[in-house]
């Protein structure tokens, strides 16, 4: 596998394990990534990731689990359930980001920063400084509910978020049509949700979605 | 009671329900507000709030999920399982508030934007102007924990928040010795987490919240 071609990560946004199961038996094996996501986590608590892990010892399993506050706190129960990755949400305290980090290194895990909703180019700056090295720009599940599409303030954000150093993973309601935006900026993760959960045939809409990023970025 | 008073609220960021009901057996009868706490959630899923709420259905039991996204479908699954109110995290999209609240108001709770890290007052003034009645001051744990007090800055935007029309709570390692801090502001609610939870005697710790609440705010 090219490593520089931008990995798959499919997000489990489920009510239930069993209804996480009904897409993981189908494509764990075509994604990179599987995402615990934020609606799994709240659903099942962090049981979620320890047996996901479990069932797919191979992928990287993120645990979104968006932390705000008691950065070490929660940091050190999602490593525990062997997650790779974890999420800690923008507006968090600085401090709260170093401490998730500081834990994740005890564990050789990593952060992502959750950009959904309000943020600033300062806090970014200071998410450098303080080792921060991936962000997840999110274009919010509420503000395309309300019309609100990829713009191009979207795209610079992201290419802007790349050039100051952070591994960038994309989501966001991303169809297959979405991706050639991002054309020329080294994205690190693609996230599809509904995209692949929800298609008729969850291998054939992940395959593609991998035939479309070999071809863009190989 | 003197529905004017300050409430109190127990804050339970347990890492078990074992490790919570060792708390709430003692001290959910002192209390008028039972929080599960974020750690709670992350650890036990949402079942942690459905069974408090059936063990202690007198209560008012919160819910703090922080919800950053897809605000409809966390807030049904905290009502669902029986919360009364719910928070939102400050930095969620306006539409994550409004669609929050607006499933609230088909179950009879309430949503709480719970502010942890940054956000700004423009934000509040379009808090207000969806319809949120209620914020939570939160002085962030991680902040606490690199030395950072409560402050005039603090005060200030308490009161400022009142004034707004919000009911306030106000939370972040808050100690007896805080409360008068506030003195002259409607505070609406008090939370007490490890203060209560951590103290060798939890029921006379609780009392004492109550009675210096009720000798300032009587």
């Amino acid at each position: 596998m090219n490593t520089h071609l931008p990995m798959l990560q499919v997000a489990l946004d489920n009510l239930s394990m069993a209804a996480a199961y009904d897409t993981t038996r189908l494509i764990a094996a075509e994604v990179d990534i599987i995402e615990v996501g934020t609606i799994l986590c709240v659903a099942e608590g962090v049981r979620a990731v320890r047996d996901l892990k479990a069932l797919y010892p191979d992928r990287i399993v993120l645990a979104d689990a968006k932390i705000a506050d008691a950065g070490q706190i929660l940091a050190r129960m999602c490593f525990e359930a062997n997650a790779d990755w974890i999420t800690v949400i923008c507006c968090a305290d600085i401090n709260t980001a170093k401490g998730a980090l500081q834990v994740a290194h005890e564990f050789g895990g990593d952060v992502q920063i959750e950009l959904t909703g309000f943020w600033t180019w300062e806090q970014a700056q200071a998410w450098r400084e303080a080792g921060i090295g991936q962000v997840v720009y999110h274009r919010s599940r509420d503000a395309q509910a309300a019309g609100i599409s990829w713009s191009d303030d979207d795209i610079r954000a992201v290419r802007r978020l790349s050039e100051m150093g952070f591994k960038v993973t994309v989501t966001g309601g991303l169809a297959l049509e979405d991706l050639p935006l991002f054309q020329g900026i080294p994205i690190h993760v693609f996230i599809a949700g509904r995209s692949i959960r929800d298609a008729a045939d969850p291998v054939a809409a992940a395959r593609e979605f991998k035939r479309v990023i070999a071809q863009r970025w190989g």
